[in-house]
């Protein structure tokens, strides 16, 4: 579903991961088990085959009180990256032959100033790649600064394709660190979309030294469905991050903290009501970011009002998230979370209902030698 | 098991509530179903016996980076209140009898200053009891202020008491109400101790207006053990939180959230080594308090030392709380912390191994007219 008044940003969908018959079906999982990077060092592998695509999820992070630590991967928008073994290109390096999608234009082809590029080099980096170079082709999906990690997508369909073109030899932590690479140099060293963009489904990052995910299953018998309604406004993710407040008092921290461990046990419980309520419940970012992006307020209240079970900002926004149990209610919420943002915000928006993406980023083409 | 260097205040000990063998058998249990206080106004209920005994159990509160919101329920340790229905007690009153126990010299015998008392009555306001008198006793488990939810134990035992004899037509939500009433007056508005020792397990508080109260289930078939070490100290609640900070840096909120969020999920999930290390995260509330109780991170590094999955305050302090997975490691780490509190802190100490209660207050006796 998508209602649109604006033809940019407008993600391109792919088909939903649940749907056997029409996804594109992970070729290649990322292995938990396999020799871990100090092994690998001076491997310098071959690759298993000539060229390979990936995808990787959009995400939305913070989801309300989980605040730099929590996110979830939503299914059926994103990212694809294809990298292919190039002769032309010195060995141990990356060349970027292509960028298309609605931002192309605004995305560099030099490896080391483009997401994708520096996740990519970093994984070749762990891999201990040194004989064949690589060219990567990235395929945006996702509109840039838009609150659904749009970087974190490039930087796990990249790392994702480049450890797949050489045999899957990297543990899931180790390409959340290639990702964090990229973020670091993009947006933040944050984790809180390129995990969930990797790992799928929802994700907690419970400390960085060393790196520690929490993944939080969510019952698979439960429908949950994001409403995701994007404006067409641009909310830099350094402005948001400098509208936070640098000091927090106690009362507001225990509520936080309270409402981050409902929203665990929600996720974990399959508890959509809960979940929308901790969704709705932050007391510090949300209060300080809401006022920056115009009609925000509005929207959230439109889409309570519309039946969903709760709404915040995607990641540092301005695309608003909200959450229901139906696709059919989760098209009536965007709508009229559409219309509060042209109402109260004199915003164009465009609206998508997606689930939960329980995979994450995954290989969806292999073309072998 | 009890390690101990001095006499006062040994907690008294019941067989924990998983044997049912030896276990005082709940009687009644509070229905969650039955008619709300709007109902039941007016109502004047008959006691449907002459009298009642029931066992509250202890708590720990706080567990690390819970502070504030989460608490959870310790078998075999607790507080009884016996309740009699007394002619010669005024109607709709509630008279003292009996004080015993290692502190009962030092807890008042008028109802509306005692945990105990106070609760009773706010139980028979809740119930419109008006033409019957009681007469209470209560029977000390636990050493005050000892961070082991002392006078939550007191007021959750009677709450249940007088639910008891009437019937048990009050929900667990106007119990934990009636609770607050007397955690309101003794020690603060929070339900992290009165909310577990009623209803048992470990339970997060969302909310208190209006009161939302979620059970967190901790798996059945994991073993999990506390490690309980109360020194002979006083760490008087408002001490302890005029220790606090006022206000918090955004790293540390985000840090401690993210620890909620992983403490919530280690309980759900029964992820022994992942509660333990949550239990240990805490980077504001223990680091305040910790170098206020003599030898309590000597204490720490004991237990960690010792094998225990972590280690942080219970409560308010004074009483150090690990955990584990057996009870004989529970027995060896108890004695480490106790040395480690003689040998850093120069405080006798006495360990208890408990395990999880998972029932709450209940009834244990009751005489029919």
């Amino acid at each position: 579903m998508a209602v649109c008044h604006f033809s940019a940003p407008k993600p391109i969908t792919i088909p939903p991961s649940t749907h056997p018959v029409s996804t594109p079906k992970p070729l290649f999982r990322c292995n938990l088990s396999l020799p871990s990077k100090t092994l690998l060092i001076n491997a310098d592998p071959e690759p298993i085959c000539s060229s390979v695509k990936a995808f990787a999820p959009a995400t939305v992070a913070n989801l309300g009180p989980g605040f730099d630590f929590l996110g979830c991967a939503v299914d059926g928008l994103g990212d694809f990256v294809s990298i292919s073994v190039e002769p032309g290109v010195r060995p141990g390096e990356v060349s970027i032959s292509d960028i298309s999608g609605d931002n192309e234009k605004k995305l560099s082809k030099n490896p080391l100033s483009n997401c994708a590029g520096i996740a990519a080099i970093e994984v070749m980096k762990m891999l201990g790649v040194r004989s064949v170079g690589l060219s990567l082709s990235l395929e945006k999906g996702l509109p840039l600064g838009s609150g659904l990690g749009s970087s974190a997508a490039s930087a796990a369909a990249a790392a994702v394709a480049v450890n797949g073109i050489f045999g899957n030899k990297l543990s899931v932590d180790e390409l959340v660190l290639a990702g964090l690479k990229s973020e670091e140099k993009v947006s933040g060293y944050h984790a809180d979309n390129v995990a969930p963009s990797i790992m799928g489904g929802f994700v907690l990052i419970r400390n960085y030294k060393p790196l520690d995910l929490i993944q939080l299953k969510f019952p698979s018998e439960n429908n949950l469905f994001f409403v995701l309604v994007t404006p067409d406004f641009e909310a830099p993710t350094k402005k948001m991050r400098a509208a936070l407040p640098a000091e927090i008092g106690m009362p507001h921290h225990v509520w936080n903290c309270s409402q981050a461990g409902a929203l665990v046990a929600a996720v974990l419980q399959g508890d959509l009501v809960g979940l929308g309520k901790a969704l709705s419940s932050d007391k510090i970012v949300e209060p300080r970011r809401a006022p920056l992006i115009p009609g925000m307020e509005a929207v959230k209240r439109a889409a309570i009002e519309a039946g969903a079970f709760g709404c915040t900002i995607s990641g540092a926004g301005p695309t608003a998230v909200a959450v229901t149990d139906s696709e059919q209610r989760g098209k009536e919420i965007g709508k009229q979370m559409v219309e509060a943002f042209l109402k109260e915000g004199n915003l164009k928006a465009c609206a998508n209902v997606k689930q939960l993406d329980r995979v994450g980023a995954r290989l969806i083409k292999t073309i072998q030698h």
